[in-house]
């Protein structure tokens, strides 16, 4: 082509489609099928076709940049998955033509400053929220003002199994909790029938979750065996105390953890106690998990990060296609390094 | 003050500076004394100074927008660090009234079109670079279109130590490894006079720096004591191996190593050989190190990310004041926790 400026035509000669489906994946996404459009948003991508024009046609949707909050780094070994959701973001807005900024702020009412002054600034278009709560002011404010915003995180506020899936003007998308601990606890019971939960204290919207999926799993209502639901706040050492108090004497065939921080803690206990090889299960396969050989169930922040995309860019949804997503996430099986 | 805008006569009473001060944090930073800069930063933030304005007589010297290359997620331990300053970057970069943009790219030959992209729709004005390497195309080009940047990671081309301090046109900051080892070594050695160092294979300038500060305070050359100069690829399991096999019969008193990965490696393979007290000192500081009681070097990057920020805004660098900064990190004692 030379020096020749890259056509829809070039696009689509190149996807294999038509100039049609081109124009469809930069005016309506939602309408072509997810592998077509991967297709032909690469396309775009190899011939640098006009991209300031594409994200112009986007813009007029919406979202040519989308905000996200960084928090402060805290430690801790499960907040990469955080890290892992935004690199996954970034790599997946690029080849659509959005951009996105990163921001800071110490709580939500200086977030909802920064998003204000954002907007007035035309800096943004859009936000993805992360570390929803309940009664979160930041969804009620942006819904108030009209801010397209998708949410990494369902709204823990309803009551029954937590799972609202009726409002359309709050998009979220979240990884499906209760059956990353279906499949471990289905996995440790293969050990044994002893299985179990090692999680957060109570009333955490994720934590409860988390725990109904092993409680499912076993058949126990909410008061069946309290010797098998052990409880620590999320550090390794608590952890490890609350595991070797618990498993003396005990008979334990396996532990399912809320976390890959409480695995861990789980993990050194029963090394300690002499038994390396009790099944334990973690949860966010963690760098520390795999570096270990401890099974672990995986978010999958990429898939995550696709489906806020999706919802981001489409605004057909309606009480018949609820603009929420649940991500199934993946049990990771290792064996122990037998430290 | 109701909703009237505040001015800079506001700012200068909430931060207890003259105006001429205030003004001189908007146009020329570098002339401030840190503390007092901070100071008038949060009044301006607090009192949300026309922040519009802020940014746009930032923009007349430069960056109100910067741009940074997140990689995709590629997992292990250290990762992190990059994280980190990501974050600590988004941080002190808000109170300065600028923004950060991320974006994703495969390969330095995509990177630099998508900077370019991004300096044809004026929606960055600067760069931070990190990754560099030898011979990095990135820094030429940036160079050769004037684009103002600061690199996290020095040019390691030089001849000599590596550290090439004379060219004002491509500042960068980075931390001073081999200060870490060397603090690492002096402890190391207070259980005795066998310190090995376990490094990656030789040839990147990291990791020869870092083994320059071991070598360094051993008062070794570089033919000395090749027994205590173990070499693994930057994996747990190949670490452990190598420790094991290494440590079998001889007299070893601490490890010192190159990242938290090989010191995770090497306190697995002690405490299996039934030596969990043996001194292994790792570097990155991660939350691994944190969780398993292992000594670190802290890179301290809230720290590079500041110097980056003092660096990008100050364009009065020359040969007499070097635009380039060496962070020293600082190391993190620990007591295994008896893995």
């Amino acid at each position: 082509m030379g020096d020749r400026q890259p056509t829809v035509e070039d696009v689509a000669r190149l996807a294999g489609v038509s100039r049609q489906t081109v124009s469809n994946v930069l005016n309506a996404p939602e309408i072509v099928r997810a592998p077509t459009r991967a297709r032909v948003e690469a396309a775009i991508v190899q011939l640098r076709y006009a991209p300031s024009m594409a994200a112009r046609r986007l813009r007029t949707r919406r979202s040519a940049t989308i905000g996200i909050h960084l928090d402060p780094y805290a430690g801790g070994i499960s907040g990469i998955v955080l890290d892992r959701f935004v690199h996954a973001l970034t790599e997946r807005a690029t080849p659509r033509g959005l951009r996105l900024l990163v921001y800071a702020a110490a709580d939500p009412a200086e977030e909802i400053r920064r998003i204000r002054q954002l907007r007035e600034g035309a800096e943004i278009d859009s936000i993805v929220l992360t570390g929803t709560f309940k009664g979160d002011p930041r969804a009620e404010w942006l819904v108030e003002h009209a801010v397209p915003f998708v949410a990494f995180g369902r709204p823990w506020g309803d009551p029954g199994d937590g799972i609202q899936m009726g409002d359309p003007t709050r998009p979220w998308v979240d990884v499906d909790g209760a059956a990353g601990t279906r499949a471990a606890t289905r996995h440790a019971l293969e050990a044994g029938g002893e299985v179990v939960f090692l999680g957060w204290p109570s009333g955490s919207g994720t934590g409860d979750d988390r725990e109904r999926g092993w409680r499912e799993t076993m058949g126990f209502g909410p008061q069946d065996r309290p010797d098998l639901r052990w409880t620590s706040l999320d550090s390794v050492a608590e952890a490890r105390a609350v595991t070797e108090r618990a498993l003396d004497g005990a008979s334990v065939d396996a532990i399912v953890c809320a976390s890959d921080t409480l695995a861990l803690g789980a993990h050194l206990a029963a090394s300690h106690a002499g038994r390396p090889d009790l099944v334990v299960v973690g949860f966010d396969n963690t760098p520390v998990a795999e570096a270990l050989g401890i099974s672990s169930v995986e978010q999958r922040p990429e898939r995550v990060a696709e489906a806020v995309l999706d919802l981001l860019m489409d605004e057909t949804g309606t009480d018949a296609a609820p603009r929420h997503r649940l991500i199934e996430p993946q049990l990771v099986l290792r064996t122990a390094g037998g430290v």
